[in-house]
């Protein structure tokens, strides 16, 4: 069993009814150790109120997400997702967050090159990366499902997310999303590869049969068919003993309940289910 | 370009409107050389009715859809599927198809273990194989997209189908199906590794963006962003010059419009998107 002072909140799991300020307060309200805020929720309560919110509240920020979103049709879209990944290393610092999370990025706008979305992805790290060692926070790209290549991000597996840690040196590493992962023949291979120091983060939720939306119907860890606990023993064989950030995306479910009993479900399950 | 003549329509692509006959007339009316019919189409129409149909209209059989679903929670129900698939290799001889396309399952009902359910589709595979052989009917394993692990197919990259090849030695190959691979890294590499003598089949439809439903959403090709030439290119560099099946499930467009008109247009686009 993960002991519970490794829980997170991903506070993409309450963003429907709790803003960052809000999750914050009811994940210190709930017990919980840490957080990993989304930019977009820090943005509307301010960064200075929601790192003094975090402070006053005594949580630790297992991440800041996200990051990313490299690939654009035109070099001025590709600097300008620099320059917003700059300020998102920025943005980590001030809330004290021990990773930036990327999310690379799909296709440019009308393109069907995939592979020319993986290099813009290689290069906009690369141009990132230096602002981010002076900084002094890693950057954890996460491998997407492939139902996101498209769309979200083209980089779909921890090995292509290693490869582009092998090209870049210090400073990134990789999250493990079972969610993302789950289904990869290779997956204890390739988190033995990763190894502790590439390991920056872990999320769980979980994969329901039948799944009605590619985006927002991730379960509740428990409720789904992923083998978390194998998953996580891998994850710790190789080193890892950091947060296990609980990030569910359910906007018919989870989202719409009460965020004070959501968290408190994820505190039950993740005692049986992680 | 592809030559027109090895257009194959996958009769999924018509299955709301037309059974297993009125489209292989359909087909033969478009001037189309070749079909790929289901077994629940065929079963409607009848096994015997469905081979003087493709007889009589002077059509080809490019594969029959679909065998596989080998994981089950218990013996009975593994051999229930490898009784099925045997029944499927004789199906296949009847209509005169090249091939039987193998959709292998997924997870047994209730369980989480796909490394398990792996190895239950390696030993169906194994079970089937010696009939199929017999029979001179390729057993047509087809990789799907990663986001049917749980409930469709554990068999997700080409690498993986291919392993299970070497393992079984003759009278097995692969199914390479845009849709389920296009995101693949490494599937230039992949094909090449099949080689002419596994690679049975090529099947096209493209991956809209957004999509709407995980199953049932697939986009008429040259309306998504599935860079299908490319893959075609690699095809036939590994010796493939086979059928090129267009296969799409799409409940709320393609399905609902006028059958003949779909066939035109997948004649069309053929010229252009493949």
């Amino acid at each position: 069993m993960a002991s519970l002072a490794r829980l997170s909140l991903n506070l993409a799991t309450t963003r429907l009814r709790w803003g960052a300020i809000e999750a914050i307060e009811g994940a210190a309200r709930a017990g919980l150790r840490a957080v990993a805020p989304w930019r977009d929720l820090v943005a509307k309560d301010g960064l200075e109120a929601t790192a003094k919110a975090i402070r006053d509240n005594g949580l630790g920020v297992s991440s800041l997400c996200r990051g990313g979103m490299f690939a654009a049709a035109d070099a001025a879209g590709r600097q300008a997702a620099i320059d917003d990944n700059r300020r998102a290393v920025d943005e980590a610092t001030a809330l004290g967050a021990r990773s930036l999370v990327l999310v690379v990025g799909g296709l440019a706008q009308g393109s069907k090159d995939i592979a020319g979305a993986r290099a813009m992805v290689a290069d906009g790290l690369a141009a990132v990366l230096p602002h981010a060692r002076a900084a002094a926070i890693p950057l954890a790209i996460e491998p997407l499902h492939p139902m996101y290549a498209a769309d979200r991000a083209c980089i779909n597996t921890l090995a292509q997310a290693l490869d582009l840690c092998d090209s870049l040196g210090e400073g990134v590493g990789v999250v493990v999303d079972v969610y993302h992962l789950w289904w990869d023949p290779d997956l204890e291979a390739r988190i033995e590869r990763a190894g502790k120091r590439r390991l920056l983060g872990f999320h769980v939720s979980d994969w329901l049969v039948p799944t009605t939306d590619l985006l927002l119907d991730r379960g509740m860890i428990g409720d789904g068919v992923i083998d978390i606990p194998r998953i996580r023993g891998w994850m710790e064989a190789a080193g890892y003993d950091g947060a296990i950030e609980i990030e569910i995306f359910s906007a018919e479910n989870w989202w719409k309940r009460d965020p004070d009993e959501v968290v408190a479900i994820c505190k039950e399950r993740f005692e049986t289910a992680v």
